[in-house]
């Protein structure tokens, strides 16, 4: 089973304080490269897989979108997102991403931010995901880009010339890696980016965008310290449908 | 136009000292990932863009393949892969992958090996590729890996705790890197993956199969100095066909 970490009390305290926590979707700095990969959502169905506070389904039904199953794991995330007002149209689940089921071609859009690389058995969760969406229906996910989560000292070094510099190493060694991310141990899974691509083709999906996330130059001019993240990837965006 | 390094008296020199100009086919560590990604070659069509001395030709042609076209920039290349006994069935032609034209779906099979990083305008050459496809085609690549071309220096260093790290950074930056590889100042186009996978998925190509290269467990036991190549990935091997 995937180490729960968000009920940890204190990833939860910690989690709770940055940014994409405290101002959603506008607090995430890939949202608009993720939102510019979204359809029309104007009457269409959607799973978000990891939904915790349930920021993308209330945007989800901002936007039109007719019925929204938001699943998580983390109690504490879940009690969160369910005290908000005005979600009808919206369904919280608690499940577990390595034994979730869902109904068949049930979906248009399944969504997913930073949550796969927590998953294990990642090939069973992307046949439920297929499965349930529709024929053309998207699969659109985020993760932890694998060169961000490799190597053994996963921060920042500065080399003799006084650059800074990502220490990559283990990138061809798959598993598990442990950080102290908010709290100590939190356990990801480390995959190269051709193992996720070839599992969903396996799996049956068209791979139709596949994005090292990078700050735009207008986002670099609000926040220079986003210029560093020209130096290695944080997060990778993925987009596949479900051939008709 | 592409830098033509390997008419670089210096540069081939060397590159004819290597393994995999020594030997051929079993001199290259990724062969075997390579040929494990081919069908069946018996009565295909084949292009060999990048071709060099050859050796990819003649392994096609004793497999059965009943025409192959080898094209490579360098007269070096050329001269060296002509004057192979036995290649009835095999065209040798100069030609520059920049500017390069194929007739139409003329092929079953396009194979490049570690060639497109030197192409600067790879929209046109993937297009070119594509159109000479008969439908069904395969394209098959490899590339060195973006995480191998895209530091400043490109090279291992040792860190803090004697560990041997690969020292990322400008992964982001996309464009040309120049290093001394045999003779100084060859150019590369460092490319993200998932440019590469888009520009693919633009042309109308599916894709198939993304591997990065590591050695196998025999290749290691064999050639213990090929573990550090699970430090950080060399080459990238892609597959995609043309849609029916």
């Amino acid at each position: 089973m995937t180490q729960n970490i968000y009920d940890n009390a204190a990833f939860f305290a910690g989690y709770s304080q940055l940014e994409r926590s405290q101002k959603g979707l506008a607090g995430m700095a890939e949202w608009p490269a993720v939102k510019a990969l979204l359809p029309e959502m104007k009457g269409k169905s959607v799973v978000d897989l990891g939904c915790g506070y349930g920021w993308f389904c209330r945007w989800a039904l901002a936007q039109g979108a007719s019925e929204i199953l938001g699943i998580d794991v983390s109690e504490k995330m879940l009690a969160r997102a369910r005290v908000e007002p005005g979600q009808e149209g919206i369904i919280y689940r608690r499940d577990d991403l390595e034994t979730l089921t869902l109904p068949e071609a049930a979906f248009d859009i399944a969504y997913s931010s930073l949550v796969i690389h927590y998953v294990e058995d990642l090939a069973r969760l992307f046949a439920v995901t297929y499965q349930a969406l529709r024929p053309g229906g998207l699969f659109l996910f985020s993760t932890e880009h694998p060169i961000y989560m490799a190597p053994r000292r996963p921060g920042w070094q500065v080399d003799a010339e006084g650059r800074k510099i990502w220490p990559l190493d283990a990138y061809l060694r798959e598993g598990p890696r442990q950080t102290d991310w908010l709290a100590p141990g939190v356990v990801k899974q480390h995959r190269l980016m051709g193992t996720t691509l070839n599992l969903l083709i396996r799996t049956g999906f068209a791979i139709r965008h596949v994005e090292e996330w990078r700050p735009s130059d207008e986002q670099i001019a609000g926040r220079p310290e986003f210029a560093e993240e020209l130096e290695r990837p944080m997060f990778l965006l993925v987009a596949v449908t479900k051939v008709k």
